[in-house]
């Protein structure tokens, strides 16, 4: 091509755009049959699975093909309201409940449909929920952040802020993946439960917003050296209190987040403001936060010494473990999808590590007998969603699904016998063993326990 | 810290998240004082501004400290809907359309609130809209892609899609910018439009996946030599048809786009499916696309012949001017927002460019006399939004905002003047000149052109 192609009045061909007898006549011979052969096969195609509104209007009329209503009439305006949902044929994507769990207003969990996302952003409508005695909106005017020390030398400025003012300062974001430690927790047992909304459900990630706490903590002006935790604190009836290591916050992670995915935080995930703690589990993540308290020792709260607690094998339980070890599941093909028919397929998942960013997955087919490394998709972030793909033909015979994980710090995602020789049975929180998910040859995908 | 110090049976602080009277008087005495103090101020700070519900359970005893309902009773279980909404505290930050432009279901837009976002994610439910005649909500199950040739030549397999074949291929996840061509379209004239949400408004970035273009046009067999442009086509009433170089199709770039920030497209962006274009104009990003047809020559077609020309000094026009250039605009403090008193704010803003990274972004606070270099937000990412901020102390006097990108090509956002020296005033589409805020004495924020 040359500029000349460009110039103005240059002879170009019609736009086909409107698709009518008349046009096709005036296009050139040579690509007027195919043309009509595969309008006549879409049109088809929209027919066999029509009845009604779609193309109803020039059903009556042979020398307009049949075009579906929406080629040939107006649409609406704008979104009618100011805020935007999903199409009504993705009603079926929710979070939902487990009909196993607890379901009361003292204690409540949703799961992200992790089956039918892509990428690695979870839509804040859809992102997956815990309470601890229910979720509230909170009046942002009126909420607010108090920063104390455990005694008047470990802080020399407790400051009582409004969110206007934590507003004020400088803010970052961040995108990371929050994951609650009980997600995957029915695996302990030899539950299968049927789809990885229910299995890993307790996961999303979001771009947050915020300040820094360290930034807040030096304004307020704490002890460097005798600081050595935090006690973060919940404003709704949970009395959630959780503790987070000084080093952690040091670090400049953890941040006192308002926004999440551009927006301010959804009410169920801790508006007008929540704690993110990146690569720990989400029950750290103190939602609706109202207090940070600075002091030396660990405060052993209910929600750190009676509940979140790893029981492990002899009677013995292990305390403040926090991080989120490196996992990973694939989401496509998973339990309750139904292979329609053999052929290619793109086997997709998830993969992240609360100890910093993925290095590589590889994915088996055959129950981890043989292994390939899987595509990571860019950017890989640090603590956040890694999305893996690997392209698969299948034969038509059972396979078995895996993926196995292994993060920048060489940690390696554990086989269920690998971890359960360590850690018994009879934990609830933690488990980041690897899922494999059984294609029948039905094409039906089923959860299955393997060792 | 030891290992001693996580025993079980430590002694521990008693945890304070009940806040009683009680409580208080078991706390050290050293201590006690400044949280009697402290919970003091929140309470009046609370009561300030309540009336009725917060506080209201405990009001009359004296025993108690005034605590709002939420920290005293149960909330909700789950989200009531499977799909969640914001805040009713948020309802005032919608996309809007504006009273000055079209508002027909033949010609509509609204746009996006940039003054209330964070970070650089768009919310699905805040993504500008562009309709050419209105959008339509079409069922995916009769929706097809068709590829052809423009002569049987071009292309040697001609293939009509369903949405579920398109999704069954390799896809990607990236993150993009989109903007329409007219964005800040008003500026060409002395219209000083008084907020960045119509200013600017007509920008949104988003994870988007889908197939390259690139890898459908392998399995069709196109001819690599002679194709050298392809004309992409919508489904909706507009007939809206654009045609794109092949050389950023063969670069990978061009996605079939089904995804958006995690689930399928929103209806009034394109579901379900759409051209991903990073960097180029927004009406390139054909929405309901059924049509892909590769060929020699530019189309012509009314959308880049009629519309979407640049109108130059001397009755010139210029054509195929797709490439958004590098643009920036402060969005905090911008028009309409009001300072409430002199001292620090984080100045913050958007940056992109259709030619690749955000290199830096340089800001002034005197109308361009003196710059200062903003902090970029990470990861910055190839033809997607990067935020960045400066931190700035408000003497409470006159003060004209404003921002100046450059991109990693080397392109520098101009000056009004600049732009105008070259482009003249009669343009409706491409302005990337330096957009100046006045903060007045008063606080109040409006929108100036300046040279």
């Amino acid at each position: 091509m040359s500029r000349d192609d460009l110039r103005p009045g240059r002879l170009v061909p019609a736009p086909e755009h409107l698709l009518t007898r008349e046009q096709l006549a005036a296009a050139p011979a040579a690509r007027r049959g195919f043309l009509q052969k595969a309008f006549a096969a879409a049109a088809a195609g929209l027919a066999a699975g029509t009845a009604g509104a779609q193309g109803a209007a020039n059903e009556g009329d042979p020398d307009i093909l049949q075009l579906p209503q929406h080629s040939l009439a107006l649409g609406q305006p704008v979104a009618l309201e100011g805020y935007g949902h999903p199409s009504k044929y993705e009603a079926n994507l929710q979070r939902r409940q487990s009909p196993g769990l607890t379901q009361t207003r003292q204690a409540s969990v949703s799961f992200a449909p992790l089956q039918g996302l892509f990428g690695i952003v979870t839509p804040s409508g859809l992102h997956f929920e815990r309470h601890h005695q229910g979720w509230w909106d909170i009046d942002p005017s009126k909420h607010r952040l108090m920063v104390n020390g455990s005694d008047e030398r470990m802080l020399k400025r407790p400051m009582v802020f409004t969110m206007d003012e934590l507003m004020r300062l400088p803010a970052v974001s961040r995108f990371h993946f929050i994951e609650c430690g009980a997600n995957t927790g029915m695996e302990w047992g030899n539950v299968a439960v049927p789809t990885v909304q229910y299995t890993h459900g307790m996961l999303s990630c979001s771009e947050f917003t915020g300040v820094r706490l360290i930034d807040v903590l030096e304004m307020c002006g704490f002890d460097k050296k005798r600081a050595k935790f935090v006690l973060a604190e919940g404003a709704d009836g949970s009395s959630m209190t959780r503790t987070i290591p000084m080093e952690l916050i040091a670090s400049g992670d953890v941040l006192l987040a308002y926004g999440q995915n551009g927006e301010m935080l959804r009410p169920e995930n801790g508006y007008p403001l929540r704690l993110v703690v990146p690569g720990v589990q989400g029950v750290s993540w103190v939602k609706y936060l109202r207090r940070i308290e600075v002091g030396d020792m660990p405060y052993a709260t209910k929600d750190e010494d009676v509940h979140y607690i790893d029981l492990m094998p002899g009677g013995q339980h292990r305390q403040y473990t926090s991080i989120q070890e490196v996992k990973s599941v694939i989401t496509t093909p998973s339990g309750g999808q139904v292979l329609l028919d053999q052929g290619f397929y793109s086997i997709s998942g998830l993969a992240w590590s609360g100890r910093g960013r993925i290095r590589r997955v590889d994915v088996s087919v055959d129950g981890g007998q043989n292994w390939r490394e899987a595509q990571l998709q860019t950017p890989v972030m640090d603590r956040c969603l890694t999305r893996f793909s690997l392209p698969w033909v299948w034969d038509g015979k059972p396979a078995l699904v895996r993926s196995r994980a292994t993060d920048e710090t060489g940690h390696v995602q554990p086989s269920n016998a690998q971890l359960r020789a360590v850690r018994g049975k009879r934990s609830i929180y933690h488990n980041n063993s690897i899922q494999t998910w059984l294609v029948q040859e039905s094409g039906e995908v089923k959860n299955v326990q393997t060792s």
